[in-house]
């Protein structure tokens, strides 16, 4: 998906939200855990009951990965339904991958050929040919970490160099130069509020794709206030808070309306600053 | 497995070979490729080949991920053929993970209970939280990227700070705490050479997992001489090396004998130690 193509997508719907697919098998409601694959039947309803709402969705493999090759194989649906049913939302693997270019090599064309999402999230340490494996599709993203919502980020990414440029300012500055705001964003956390000040000095163009809303405790308004630019440049994710609002029979509608409330916060955002 | 278990396996083996899974269904001889199972049947008869060579296996997540729910089959069955058959080799997953608490944990469950394999390589930029989540179980550990082989290692694991420690030295610094030489590792490339005197400096005691001898161009000699320690402290790795030194029918019986001379060279360098 290019870059036009996803504010179009955020103007239209009048949201940047993105939906976290963190299906954990343990939280699906008891009436679907009889279904044949209950993952996927749970990631079909949220997926219809949230779709409005929302341009993007996000499947964490670490709960996919959690159920071995059945898994894998609600992976694999949940994407096929996305591409068939919404072609308009933007797909999100995260997973965190990163490795020698050779097995990045395999990494790009599992997650962006095969499996045909059209971003992944790559962790920045073993740096520049890492990376650039992910950075010659046509219409697909890499997603680098810079700075992290969970309390960790402190152990690293705010580490300051001699001349007190810290890791994640570092990171940003010299990846931004691998590709173009075109073919990559970062992850930046909701926690981190008045940073996107400081990123959007380095990287004042890039989507950024935001976590840590909801159960992580971020602030929306925050993250608008220093972090939308011109064309939105936020993707704000919310996983827990939309897909376990409830965990009954109702949990699709409630996740639907959960969804719509962001989605309103959202359209005053964009609203404020004047981008629709 | 054990500190003390894995020791005793590399003296009794005069080895600390680890041998690379990276199976690539491409580079599988022709003969092989109309078997059920092409990645299973050229791992089992790899490790037929070389089991009596070295102490670990470490299969590369992204080659199975390759083949979707089916590659993710052929790394299952793999982890089992070892557990049965070769029970005191030491298996690694090699997946470069690490995320949030809530995700880690997920992981951690996933290759550790599940799939049963002793350890899993992780990236460290997320700091301790996505880290810990490795540490509860007994018997398994935490292999943690500090100074990679590849070219991009320099541009974020070399940068130093105000007082001149470089990021993978801090990375060792910090996270040596998180928990012990019992339960973690460290990931140093062969092609570092001199930097092993660094490290040793500040992990004297834990195991050292060194890619990058053969196709990367490392030299096992550097790595012994500058990274050994009394309780032997490598599992030096070789992949494409030993797995894919032959392409006909006799690739096991090639491998067999690739992998031979690497474990001559390394029984001198445990004898140089005294270690046997």
């Amino acid at each position: 998906m290019k870059k036009t193509t996803l504010f179009e997508n955020i103007k239209r719907k009048r949201s940047f939200l993105c939906v976290g697919l963190d299906t954990d098998i343990k939280k699906i409601p008891p009436h679907l855990r009889e279904d044949a694959d209950p993952v996927f039947a749970f990631n079909r309803a949220i997926i219809d009951a949230t779709a409005g709402y929302c341009v993007a969705y996000k499947p964490n493999m670490a709960f996919y990965e959690y159920g071995g090759t059945e898994g894998w194989r609600s992976f694999e649906k949940t994407v096929d339904y996305l591409k068939t049913n919404y072609p308009d939302q933007f797909i999100i693997a995260d997973a965190k991958r990163g490795d020698i270019g050779n097995t990045s090599i395999m990494y790009a064309h599992t997650f962006f050929k095969k499996m045909g999402v059209h971003s992944l999230t790559i962790a920045p340490y073993m740096g520049e040919d890492s990376v650039k494996p992910f950075l010659s599709y046509e219409g697909k993203w890499a997603i680098l970490l810079a700075l992290t919502s969970n309390q960790g980020s402190n152990d690293f990414q705010m580490t300051e160099d001699h001349q007190g440029e810290r890791l994640f300012e570092k990171v940003l500055r010299i990846s931004k130069d691998w590709g173009s705001d075109e073919n990559m964003m970062y992850v930046v956390g909701a926690t981190q509020g008045k940073m996107f000040e400081a990123i959007r000095r380095i990287v004042p163009d890039h989507f950024l794709l935001v976590p840590g809303i909801g159960a992580q405790g971020g602030s929306l308004e925050e993250v608008c206030r220093y972090g939308m630019n011109e064309q939105c440049g936020l993707l704000v994710n919310s996983s827990r808070a939309i897909i376990y609002v409830d965990s009954t029979e109702q949990f699709a509608r409630k996740a639907s309306e959960a969804s719509a409330v962001i989605q309103k916060e959202m359209e005053y955002f964009l609203s404020k600053k004047r981008i629709i």
